[in-house]
């Protein structure tokens, strides 16, 4: 299983991604999620991945291909803007359907993949897209301004409650490791390490990247003080007394 | 959508249901899920439910007739142990599947049903459930001392990181009330009224039921509580900062 979430704010976007992929109970393998794209001066894409590791793998090469290219193809390194960037993303998951949906459903695999893609280029601010197996895609808003793929849910209340477009990159970095943390608390098959990628707004490159492992100083210390404080918060407030009708 | 949550500590047992059924976006209902079978002084059952309503409203009729026929059936009431009341229950799931299934599948609608079990009866310690809508189940056990059903993942964080054998009734209804109110913040499908359900150990009756509304003074105070103790919390811990390679 994979969790990533991409937040966009006024100062730019972060990305997260666990690097963990399983296939199967006893063969768990690590592979980066995180896929950078752009030209400094010009334009930033990111693009996280979730889903069937054939599919996306297979999305990412085609999506690489392209960028190659020397013919006039359309690619992440030629489109005027992230919709259409998006749109060239959507048609490649098409692609590959079109080509494996066939073959995947005789062995009663799902054509299953999710992205997030989100980045910069210059002439518009910074944009950030979900896009389904189905190739169609939803983008960010001011009222919804980050997304998840994969083992979402145990990591979306953290952020339901602090994320705001004027919250910092930094703050959104933390928001976005404590989510990760309780991800990781209640679902096994997410797991270290991750990769944390920030782009600021109007920089048209790429930010900070950090790899976090074990040995990642600030995610220890997040994961040995988020529940601890957790818990203090907990005890502060008053048990419900007495326990049937007020 | 529906959200319960059973928990099985030293002190007895926990219960904690939505009320929202929703069959279409504006078609948004509410049913009691939770259910209470006993006799005072000898036993007590819990059973709460999720899934298609069609289905777990048969369960519970079908239970009741039992319960109430004079013959020699099996029943909640005259079961030996929560064992067999788990087994009757999943009995009764399966004889609505082969009555209903057929017909459910020609219309596409899945058999969809989970439901908790839990209580006392003379003779044995209290036990909690997790029934599936095969009709199979699994007991709690030291080390997972709780059972969640329906949209059941943005409230698991919570639990995971509170919820011990030892905890009081107190405190695990604190932390259901909390991990209720994270789901209702991050899916709208989940609503008021809550039915809070305790049982205490050895005590063979039903303890306090408390039926929490929006004028619910004490689930008011944890809704506007919580959210601002996590943020300070949040707000507390460190950024990450240099936010690249520490």
């Amino acid at each position: 299983m994979t969790y990533c979430v991409g937040m966009l704010v006024d100062a730019g976007l972060v990305f997260l991604s666990d690097s963990r992929t399983n296939a199967g109970v006893d063969q768990i393998s690590t592979f980066r999620k995180t896929a950078v794209f752009g030209r400094d001066g010009e334009r930033v894409l990111v693009l996280m991945s979730a889903g069937n590791l054939a599919i996306t793998q297979a999305a990412l090469s085609m999506l690489r291909e392209a960028v190659a290219a020397s013919d006039s193809r359309v690619s992440l390194a030629t489109v005027p803007n992230l919709f259409e960037a998006a749109r060239h993303v959507g048609e490649t998951l098409r692609e590959i359907r079109r080509r494996d949906a066939e073959a995947l459903q005789a062995f009663g695999v799902e054509f299953n993949a999710a992205l997030i893609l989100g980045g910069q280029i210059r002439g518009e601010p910074p944009r950030l897209f979900n896009i389904y197996a189905a190739g169609n895609f939803i983008e960010a808003t001011p009222e919804t301004s980050y997304f998840q793929i994969g083992e979402s849910k145990y990591g979306k209340p953290i952020i339901d409650r602090v994320l705001q477009r004027t919250t910092t990159l930094e703050e959104a970095a933390k928001c976005a490791l404590i989510s990760m943390d309780s991800t990781l608390r209640s679902n096994l098959s997410v797991g270290l390490p991750l990769d944390l990628t920030v782009v600021h707004t109007d920089a048209y490159k790429l930010g900070e990247q950090r790899h976090i492992d074990g040995n990642d100083g600030y995610f220890a210390m997040i994961q040995s003080r988020w529940g601890g404080a957790l818990r203090a918060t907990f005890d502060e407030l008053p048990n419900p007394s007495p326990l049937g009708e007020g």
